[in-house]
């Protein structure tokens, strides 16, 4: 089975690259670049040498040859490819912003900037969560070609911590925070002072408050889990606060989500430490968690007393999740940490082919996350 | 005019040191030193060399030649020197948390596991916070000698982010949410599992989660504030969330303060990027802080369009604030930078120092904050 | 095929584990620590959760079930393991400095402050370096069961910049000058000051210059294989300097090397930059290493242009090496770059085994380096 | 007195004004910038905010209004403001590279690319390392207006920790080896993929090895200073190797000089720890270099057992010096540290403006190193 990736030179496609070349039903790869056209991938990347080793050509010729197609290309200029592949009867994941929020253009345009060309391929393209859409895509796979909108990084670290809470926890129509803490590599490959060593080093910042692309994406998920799992159930409010720190991969979520009363505790003095009480409430959330994610190959739920590490899931592709009860017994604060390169992008595009080519879902995505 | 610093050779200890040797007023330090008692600061840190020069000496020796005392020493050992100081008629300024309670030994108990030994001590002693208690400190100061509760890192940013809230804006009753990042710095200097290299580089995660020591000082705080300035007002809930980040130094806190009504904005729809309407209660948000903070030396509101990040008061006294509005309209975002060792800790002692002397209060600690 | 690990909970031994999960011949492990004795390895690395899952035992019980061992205690613990395996009929391969040195009791003393207990285990131990030793370890393995005394991490990236150049290019008798700089990892997982996150981040300094235990691995090396492979040659000085350099993993090793009078290039100005006969020159260097290291499967040999860098090399058990002449025309300038805990020690560990048993030398050890 | 800066904000630019606002004869600043001219230096760098506040203009308005200007523009645009400075009669320092080479056109030509527009002006520029040149800067201070060459960072550091062996210790012709490693500020304000986080962050490499333009003017150095005080010497070759490491600031330089024969001893085995009789050589050459350092403000030599650390000079204007003895008894190795934008840039360049105003040398420049 042939693989090909176009963008292959920016960080997810060179990470794409990377967890392809591990895979055990891919055969071959075929790369473009616009930057780098005519050199070779080992070229841009030396740490490929000897292990992997592809000319970089045109986005035509990967799309020519390949039995299915990721797109690691900047937001608004894949619609193209993805026409084009379905012409050619491919299926087509896009790891850019373009095809996240199927036929909803109007909060496309408004985040992105931008209309939506092939107003149909986004009818049938899908939200590449499996933890929520799997049947969706494997149904859709069965039937033809797909087009997958591969989630963003921070989307997938906040919804997997949110999305068992919704069911029964969370207080109906709550704010619910996220507030999370991204890598510097989420930034991309091309230099710019934000991401300038001297700049982010030894710091940390919040940034795009009340105003990252992301927002639109994690309140449609929160939305749209509620909408087809728990229609009873009334929406929930999200903000969401991105932040920068020093760290080379992974992002960590911390989210806090009110309770809804019978999950609550309320505590003797709540200027005190956790009660007993207060400990076993926890123990319930943890196993609501537990439950959810139970046949989840790819979700962690940490044993009591660990706590979400950015460095604990690093080059794997999982989400790692720790809750607990906050010291008012009425909120629900649930960690979660994933590698942003991986789960946040190039893995969970592996896991989608996997799920759409019906290969074993861990394929190529077995890695152990490097300890230290 | 001679200062005392007890516990010398501590992160905190030191950099009173290090801010001490400039002060226009000190003329000499005395230090102690439990576990290097006999050698000198300089051997202990060698930065110090060709600038800062003294022996390591007893508890007692800084004590009896001195005319203030800061205490370095960790928690729950400081109070016998403390009661040795107003014996002898002397300035004592604590960084422990021993004397950040004042008379409420139940909540310093439950939390630090100690009973008072000398509870008079904490009847007469004052919460240094210059934000909140400068007329407090000056008044006990000009009537005998006072004993100061250095606050917490934590507490000092995360208080600081939220007062000016409190007044009108914030909706009473409302949870507050303190999410804060700690350079390693503030696990000081004794090696140990947490703040070992391998452990910490390059990856960030909460610890402590609900039961965080600093989780009541700062409930205290805003209760204090409420209760004195605006006694009309129901109390607020706080929860407070550390986490660990890559940095040597600072402490960065993200707050989320829901709003009262009259201070929200409905958003057409929350899921599109801020209205103007959103910018102008924005821009009220920051005049509100600006107005509260106009006096403050330490206290800097960045513009719009500049967020706090630790990196930009490094080494400085200064604690930046940045406000927003959610997207959803409803809640303040307030994010505050400190130097976790200097406004979180030996700066602020030395504030603490001049309000109670009466010296210019920034004086020794105008500093221009490291730029990159 | 199953292995075993002592010492299991360091962090060479962790690392170990990580790789010989993933080693295809190794149907199962058996692990032993003696400060966690009867706890798991995933309860003290969480990293390895829904990966690896395997009890702590005691040494023995890991010796009396495996087909070979790995040692990763502590220096001047493992003889007596060593000598059970030997009893046993298994192979031992010891990450530690003890089968270093071979019979050369002397130096280890000199250098370690212990004796010998099995001097006759030292006489048949081989010092794994494959790149060396491949022939001689085979040849062993053939015979019966192998001592691997497992090469030190600066000792193996010093070594494999300096060999190509003992045959003909390296002035004989001349200074040999290995400057090298490691990551914190290297000083394990135990606290203590000098890896003190505060204490090392954001710095770089040299460390027991003139004085640490790896010079006279890294001698004893050269002086071995000159005599071996060039013994009418004259033996070389070498002079090693480490420095700590804020970075989990990887070492970086600069390497100066005195070129004999032909392969000079007589600069006409050496305050002039290269000029062409010295390029040409500088390529037949590059050639010279290519050569040697022809058939060496972890040894990459970076294209003109690229030099090594630590994060090149990461996870991965390859040995990167760059070449270049310097200004004066008469040293050669090799920088060579491994992951300290890969190929300087667990990564080179498996390659052994891979030789002993005849497995294919890359098994386990196929892993692209983490690209960013 | 006025002090001004052309290109202040760029990295060094910015350090000057941080470090001439404290500076106790300094009234005022005036400065310019070609990108940002109109703006505020406080808003292109927030850190500013409450300390320091000024407009930035045109270079030609620094240069009508100050009594000395500092020009921190990049090399080979700098000239025409020496001249015009020189006409109004002002002092002129100058950090970039443009007046290093006095008279010797011919080696700036073949490493800068550029010409000598105003060869005049180079004839009287004076090279500011004050170790070596504070005399020729005072007294050509005490004739008229002077223009410095302000040394640049690697330069000043490799200068500094080979002069004091060049009249007695060092092997006559011996070839010196300069193994350097920089922080990243190094590479200045303008983002560019050798300085993006994500590459450059968990590494090191070396980079323009046998290239770099700060070579000749190494090299220059210790020529003219053999010329000059031992004009009987011989040459001694240079070798520079510069390396980039994952640290803000810093330049930590490790040294290695070959001894001649008075100087060296005879190790009775070079496999083993350094005897007593090397420990006697070693505290012979430390005070041959305190001896030579013993009046000077800013060069700390370390006591026996410190190592020189780049985090213990941050933000002085030290260079911190420890010496050993090598393995063989035969080569020195000194390793210097420096704050790569204080000593390295901003900071020398003040010491060299407080040694033509005649003001206190260590003015503005008594900052206590940051310890942690």
């Amino acid at each position: 089975m042939i693989a090909g990736v176009i963008g292959a030179t920016g960080y997810a496609g060179a990470e794409l690259v990377r967890l392809l070349s591990g895979h055990p039903e891919v055969e071959k790869l075929v790369l473009s670049s616009v930057s780098f056209e005519g050199e070779r991938i080992e070229d841009i990347y030396p740490g490929f040498l000897s292990r992997v080793s592809y000319p970089l050509l045109k986005a035509e010729d990967v799309i020519s040859s390949s039995d299915v197609v990721f797109s690691a290309l900047p937001h608004a200029v894949g619609e193209p490819y993805a026409a084009a592949c379905m012409e050619k009867d491919i299926h087509f994941i896009d790891l850019s912003a373009d095809f996240r929020f199927d036929d909803d253009e109007e909060t496309y345009s408004a985040w992105y900037g931008k209309q939506y060309k092939y107003p149909e391929l986004h009818k049938k393209s899908i939200y590449g969560l499996p933890e929520m859409n799997r049947q969706k895509i494997k149904e859709a796979a069965a039937k033809g070609k797909v087009i997958i909108g591969n989630p963003g990084c921070y989307p997938t670290a906040a919804t997997l911590g949110i999305l068992p809470a919704l069911g029964s926890a969370a207080q109906e129509g709550g704010t619910i925070i996220v507030n999370a803490v991204s890598g510097i590599s989420g930034g991309g490959r091309e230099p710019s002072r934000s991401f300038h060593y001297s700049e982010c080093a030894d710091s940390i910042s919040p940034y795009k408050i009340a105003s990252h692309r992301h927002s639109p994406e994690i309140a449609r998920n929160i939305a749209r889990f509620i909408e087809s799992s728990h229609p009873e159930r009334q929406a929930q409010k999200i903000i969401f606060t991105p932040h920068l720190a020093p760290m080379n991969r992974g992002i960590l979520s911390t989210i806090y989500i009110p309770l809804r009363d019978e999950w609550r505790v309320t505590p003797v003095n709540s200027n005190r430490p956790q009660s007993k009480e207060m400990e076993i409430k926890t123990e319930e959330i943890l196993n609501l968690y537990a439950g959810f994610y139970k046949n989840e190959p790819f979700v962690r739920m940490l044993p009591k007393g660990v706590t979400a590490a950015a460095n604990r899931v690093r080059q794997s592709n999982f989400c790692d999740i720790c809750v607990s009860l906050d010291i008012n017994g009425s909120t629900l604060i649930a960690a979660t940490a994933i590698d942003n390169m991986v789960k946040g992008a190039a893995g969970q595009a592996v896991q989608n082919m996997n799920i759409i080519f019906g290969f074993n879902e861990t394929a190529g995505l077995q890695a152990i996350p490097i300890l230290f």
